[in-house]
C-alpha cells in the first residue's frame, strides 16, 4: 500500500521542515493549509501557494477557521491586541491561538478519511518554542488515541510531528540539509510584507539562522548582523 | 463560582433535549451552532434561532465549516450522495460526516478558554443511533483528556453527554417532561420545508414519538398514524 500523508503546512519554517521531512518519508503527499483570522493570513496563504508549486503534492486543500477570530483571545487575532516584541517570559504567551491545532488535527482527520491518508504531518516544537499547550507531544498522543475511538478510520491514523523535540537550530540545519527553500517560507507574526525581526516568531527564526552561521534568505525590516 | 456552559445546539430532537438538562443544572447558558454544508443547514439554523429566543442563553455563536462539504465523504454534505431512506443496516452509514463531532469539540474548546466555560454539552447518542464512532462515549472520554494536555483550560473543562446512554424514546419522554418546545427543533436529513418521513433521523424520530404514545408536533411529508 502507498504511504499517503497530509501534512499541515502553514507555510512557516516548522511546517516547512515538516514538508520536506514527510517528502522522504512518503509516497504521496497532500497539503493542508488552515486559514483562522490571523493577522498574517495573506502572507502565509501566499508561501503555501509558493511551497505547493515546489512540493507538487497529490493534492491540496485551504480551509477556513475564521470564526477563530470572532472568538478571539489571541494577539495574533484579535485587531484590539497588538502582537508584542520578543521577551523572555513564563506561561502561556498572549499569541496563543486558544486550542488551534486541535482544530487542525479534526480538519486532517476528516479529509484524512475521506482520501485515506494513514499519516498527519504537523510540525508542532514543544521545548525550543512559545509554550503553547497545543504544541506538546503529550497532546498528539492524546488525541490519536482519540481519533483511533471517534472516527471511521480508528487507529490506522497516526500524528507524526518529527521536529517536536528539536531545537529552532536543528530545525533550520535539517532544513538546509534537505535543501528547502526558506526564502518561500513566513514566520512573521506581525506584518504580510517585511517580516518586522521584533516579534516572537521573527526573533527565534533570526536566532536559529544565527547560530546555523547562515543568513536568512528573508529581507527583515530591521538591520540583522548575520555573523555576530 | 457560577457553573457556566456551551451548549452545541443543531436544533434537532437530541440537541434541543440535551440544552433542556443543561438548563436545569448550569448557572449560564452558551448556545453554540455549527454549519457544515450540509442539505437541511438553512433549516437547522432557524430551530436554533428559534430555541435561542425559548431559552435566552447568555451568548449565541454560529460557525461555518463548510469545508466539510468541499472535504465530503457523506450523504449530508455530498450534492452526488443521496440521502438514503431509513433501513436496519450494520456498519458506519453513509450519512456519517467523517469526524465532524471532533470539529464541533474544538470549535467549543476554543470558545469556553475565552468565555471561561467549565462545561461542554453535547447531544450525541451512542446506542439507540446511527452508529457513528464520533458518537461513542469512549471518543469524549479521550476527547477531554487530550483538552486537558493540550489547551489553556487544562482539566477544568468537562464534556457533558446526558443522553449518551438513552434511548430515543427515553429522550423524547424526557423532553416531554421538561416541556420542551419539540415544535421548534428539526431532525430530518433530507428537507428544509416539510420532513420526509422516511430518512433514518426521521424516522427514528417517528418511532420514538410513537412509542412515548404522543404525537409530534413536526408535520410530515407521508401519512403516520401516530396511534398504531
Amino acid at each position: 500500500m502507498k504511504n499517503s500523508a497530509i501534512v499541515l503546512l502553514s507555510g512557516g519554517m516548522d511546517s516547512l521542515v515538516t514538508a520536506g521531512i514527510a517528502a522522504n518519508e512518503m509516497d504521496e503527499l497532500n497539503f493542508l493549509h488552515v486559514n483562522y483570522g490571523q493577522k498574517t493570513e495573506v502572507r502565509e496563504l501566499r508561501s503555501f501557494r509558493r511551497l505547493v508549486e515546489y512540493f507538487h503534492p497529490q493534492r491540496q486543500l485551504v480551509t477556513d477557521i475564521s470564526y477563530l477570530k470572532e472568538i478571539g483571545g489571541s494577539s495574533l487575532t484579535d485587531p484590539a491586541m497588538e502582537v508584542e516584541d520578543y521577551q523572555e517570559r513564563s506561561g502561556i504567551p498572549a499569541t496563543y491561538v486558544p486550542f488551534r491545532n486541535g482544530h487542525l488535527v479534526a480538519i486532517a482527520v476528516s479529509w484524512a478519511e475521506v482520501i485515506e491518508a494513514q499519516n498527519i504531518y504537523l510540525g508542532a516544537v514543544e521545548e525550543d518554542s512559545s509554550g503553547y499547550p497545543d504544541c506538546r507531544e503529550s497532546f498528539y498522543q492524546a488525541m490519536e488515541n482519540a481519533i483511533a475511538l471517534g472516527s471511521k478510520t480508528g487507529s490506522n491514523l497516526k500524528i507524526i510531528t518529527p521536529i517536536i523535540h528539536k531545537s529552532k537550530e536543528e530545525i533550520i540545519r535539517l532544513g538546509l540539509q534537505l535543501d528547502l527553500p526558506f526564502q518561500f517560507s513566513w514566520s512573521c507574526y506581525k506584518n504580510n510584507d517585511i517580516a518586522c525581526g521584533v516579534c516572537d516568531s521573527c526573533v527565534l527564526r533570526i536566532r536559529a539562522f544565527r547560530k546555523a552561521g547562515v543568513k536568512d534568505p528573508l529581507p527583515y525590516a530591521i538591520d540583522i548582523d548575520w555573523n555576530s
